[in-house]
This record gives C-alpha cells, sequence and structure tokens, in this order.
C-alpha cells in the first residue's frame, strides 16, 4: 500500500511547514492577531493573560533576591547599544529610532513625496536620533549601576523589552518581544552562583507548567567571520545555558530561557566595581515570556480553559 | 520689606521650573529612573503599580462593552503610519525604524565607523525599514477591522504603546507611552454616544482617585500652517475632547484623558463599513496611564502608603 503525503523530505522545509502551520493556527484562533508583517502581532487578551501568569511565576521563583524591580520601555539611548557594541556583534538584528532632523525645513518636502507616485520617499529625509530599540532586557540597566556594589553585590528584577530585526514565519521568533530577567552584580563566584541557581529554578518551574525542556550550552548568533569566534569562545567557556522546548518544530526545539555569564563585559564599559574596588562581573537569566506562552498552547492546546487545572491554577488563569 | 525670591517672572519659566522640579522629585524618590534622555525613563515598580491600578479601574468602567481586549506593541508597519496621513501632519512626532539593509555589504564599513574616532559615523549606514513606531493607541487596529461591521457597531478594548519625539524636561510628556483606549467602530450617532458616554465615565473614574479635573475642548498639534487649519477645523467642530489635570505645573494643566471623533478619517482609508454599506465612523477614548499616575503622585504625594485608603483599594496599591 502506497502512503501519499504532503511532507516534505527536506529537515528544514519541514521546520518552516510546521512553523507557518502553527502561526496559521494562533492567527485563526485569534491569540496572535497579523500586521502583515513577520515576526510583529497584535496580541490577545487570552495570549496576555498566560504572560501575566508566567511573569507572576517568575516573580515567585526570584521573590526577595531583588533589591529593586524595574520596567523597561522598548526604547533605550542610543549611546548605550554603540557602549555595548551590540551593533558591531549583531548588525542583521540591530534597530534605531529615525526622525526628522529639522521638520520644518523638510516638511514641504515631505508633503511632495505624500503626494507624489513614490510616496515611500519620504524615508529619505529620515536621520538616525538619539534613540535605539532596546537589543536586550538588561541593557538600559547597566548605566544606571555605575559606582560601587554593595559587599554582597546586587540583583536587580527586569520587565524587559527588546527589538531583534529578524522577520521569521516562526511564531516563536518576534521582532518586539519582552524577557523577564533577574540581573546579578558583583563578583565571579557570585555570578555563576546566580547562573546555576537560576537554571535549576528555570528547570523547575518549566516542569511545573508541562514543558519537556532541557538545559543546552549555547552561544548567541554573533554576526560575521568575527562573530563565528565569538561563538566559538562563547560555546567552550559555557557563558550561555539556554533552557529549550519544542514550540513549532519538535525536531528544532526553541530557547524559552536563557541564563548568562558577561564576565567583565558591562561592569568595565559602565564602570561598575566590587566592594573591593574590582570591575564587576555581571549574569542574568532571561524568560522569554512570549516564547513560553507558545511552549504551553503548543503543548497543552489553544483552548485554555482545557488545559490542566494545576497548571490553570499556577498562571491564575 | 523685600521678599527675596527665586521664582521666575515669566509664566512660561515658572512652568519650565515646576516641570523640572517634580521630575526631579520624582527622579529622587526612584520613581522614574533616568536614562539621561528627556522624556525616556525606567519605571519602578510602585509606579507601575499605579498604572495597572488604572488599567484595571478603566477595564472595569468599560466591563461588557468591548468585543475584544487586544495589546499592542510599541512598533507597526510603516505603511499604518503612511495611511493614516500620521507623518503629514506631525512630521516633528514621527519615529522609524532604520536597520541596515546588508548587513553584509555593510558590516566592514559599520566596524571601521565603530574604530574609528567618529564613532556615531555608523548610524550613515542605517537605512529606513518596514517598521515604524506606532503613533496613536488605535492606529494598529483599523487594518485589523476592513470590512463589515456588525449591525450595532463593533467596541474594542485596546491596551497601547505610543512614540512622540518629543523630548522634554516635564515628566508627563514622555516620549514612549501607553495609551488604554475603548475604540468605536460603527455609524455617526454611535460614535457620538461612544464619545460622550466616555467623557462622562472618565470625569467619575478621575473624581473618585481625587483629582481636579475637567473636560476641555482641544485640538491635536497639526504641524506648519496647514496643521493650524486642520486644528482650528477640529477645534471649532469639537472633534476632541481633553480631560485635564494639573501635574507639575498648577498653571498649566496636561490632558490625562481624551476622547476622539475621527469621522470618516480612517473608516474611509481602511475600507471599513457600517451593516447599511456606509463609511464607518470611528471615536476613541484613551487613559494616558502614566499621565494619570503622574497626577496622582502630584495629588497625593510620593509616599503610596501615605494615599486616601479608599484610593488604594480603587487601585488595589
Amino acid at each position: 500500500m502506497t502512503t501519499l503525503t504532503n511532507r516534505p523530505a527536506d529537515p528544514a522545509e519541514l521546520v518552516l511547514e510546521q512553523h507557518r502551520a502553527f502561526r496559521d493556527e494562533l492567527l485563526a484562533a485569534r491569540l496572535l492577531l497579523s500586521t502583515g508583517i513577520d515576526g510583529l502581532y497584535l496580541r490577545s487578551d487570552r495570549f496576555e493573560r498566560i504572560v501575566r501568569g508566567i511573569d507572576a511565576m517568575v516573580s515567585r521563583a526570584g521573590a526577595g533576591t531583588a533589591e529593586e524591580t524595574l520596567h523597561f520601555p522598548l526604547l533605550m539611548p542610543r549611546e548605550v547599544l554603540e557602549r555595548t557594541n551590540y551593533p558591531r556583534s549583531f548588525p542583521n538584528l540591530t534597530g534605531v529610532v529615525s526622525g526628522f532632523s529639522d521638520p520644518t525645513a523638510d516638511h514641504a518636502a515631505l508633503v511632495q513625496a505624500f503626494d507624489s507616485d513614490d510616496r515611500a520617499s519620504w524615508t529619505n529625509l529620515l536621520r538616525p536620533s538619539d534613540l535605539a530599540l532596546c537589543s536586550a532586557a538588561c541593557h538600559p540597566l547597566y548605566p544606571t549601576q555605575q559606582g560601587t556594589l554593595p559587599a554582597e553585590g546586587r540583583v536587580v528584577e527586569v520587565f524587559g523589552q527588546c527589538f531583534r530585526r529578524e522577520p521569521s514565519i516562526d511564531p516563536a521568533r518576534m521582532q518586539s518581544f519582552r524577557q523577564h530577567e533577574f540581573v546579578y552584580l558583583g563578583n565571579a563566584e557570585g555570578a555563576r552562583a546566580h547562573r546555576d541557581a537560576w537554571i535549576g529554578r528555570a528547570l523547575e518551574l518549566h516542569g511545573r507548567l508541562g514543558l519537556s525542556v532541557e538545559a543546552v550550552n549555547a552561544n548567541d548568533p554573533f554576526f560575521g567571520r568575527t562573530g563565528r569566534l565569538l561563538a566559538a569562545s562563547q560555546l567552550s567557556n559555557s557563558l550561555k545555558i539556554e533552557v529549550v522546548a519544542p514550540i513549532a518544530a519538535p525536531s528544532a526545539p526553541t530557547a524559552i530561557t536563557s541564563a548568562n555569564l558577561h564576565l567583565e563585559h558591562f561592569g568595565e564599559e559602565f564602570g561598575i566595581h566590587t566592594a573591593t574596588g574590582q570591575v564587576a562581573h555581571t549574569a542574568c537569566v532571561g524568560f522569554g515570556v512570549e516564547r513560553i506562552a507558545l511552549a504551553l498552547l503548543r503543548r497543552h492546546g489553544l483552548d485554555l480553559t482545557g488545559w490542566d487545572p494545576q497548571i490553570r491554577q499556577e498562571l491564575a488563569l
């Protein structure tokens, strides 16, 4: 007997098809709404309720550890982007806000462009401003931490927003998304202890939500030839541990949480020192709340009312 | 007897001084944290708890009226910005995301710029993308509403995020902020009824929070000479009603909520029709949640624990 199937033989094509199929399901269920641009969605209240439940769980997991809890906008000073060296390492993902440098001078030209056959030509008048899209949830934190840390170091809880310019049909790869972080600033041992403790907490938390997760050694998608060396060094020094879960494509699990050692990278650039005068080490754990929500929707189904009552209770759904 | 005073005689200077003084107080109390850029702040958890309380009150005020509740990111397709005509009317406030059109080709030049004495020159390589900063909370909604509305029209609750490029030392004038909206789509009478009902609800809600508010006829800050005509027409047709409250400067109250008739502006451009085949009218009420939080902090003090227990209860503080 011959079985007819539409499944493509190429594994990469299969993954693409699974991404598209899951996105189509999410849009059909109106959990996310299309804006017409890949990776940019309007979010339903049902989706946001899952995110709020995850955020509350993450806060509970870190309760009592943070000196301060902060909420960041999607924008930050362009200077911070430059000081983190982000555009050099991730030019393809970088975003800067452009506007008119002199609206009065430019307005006539803008009106002319708008009224012409080539309306999009108005964007030729735009110039980069002093604002950038936030490249990683914790980046706006470091300039506020300049100076000397307390003897025991410091933990800050951050509700951050991030931008990555990487249009994708994978619904888990959004261009605008949130990360809920716990950032440590202090010495090298403290940084490692923070990171390792959070890997344990993250595995436990995701497990309680019924997700099949595993912690893997990982690297950031550094750009270009130099980038490959940076990625290799990050990997061989185990600086980045990702908690991955299957979302749309079972064969290609996605990072839903990551825990990172930054060594002295931010301490050096932003003048952060330990109580004993050393350049501070930093470490962070970041929960990708949209990705966790999507992993849950994939695992437990798009109808929230059908989820295991214990998981609904965890998330206050 | 001569009284020495530092108060400037010029009323505009006095207002500036009051803006600066209130901002300094907010930063000193760490309710907001400076990013070094006027109008862009990191927010404390205390500030966010006030915002969450306001959001919940606004949702309760509109409970049962909305067909759907949606949450928008700060970004939207640049095409939506163009279709609303926003850059023509508000070029000075407009923001577009720029990035690299060809990261591989640009990367060497970027690295060179980064390593040069003029690091900022890397931004010369940036080009406007297909993403814009959201110009008004309800703008991303309209493309999703194309087609025919139900007979009774439709109300959508929107948690929106907005960008306005207007750096200011007035803490109530943020470049990145949120608006909680109830948007009506339907016929002209329905739009007016929605708008008028919400002015009443808004006055009542703000009054319950102990704010001295009043509803005033207002206009948007349309740009340039043509803009003055648009503003005059908006005023004379009473299309925009603002609920204003004193925040930093008692003599210059700030709009904290606004209720607007858009006539057929969005219905026409985005192909939205009533059940009887007419071009839809739209109307919205937008609660400026950060501004309301600031008005409360100004009115009741920076120490939330000292607020009237009834107001704390309203806001679940």
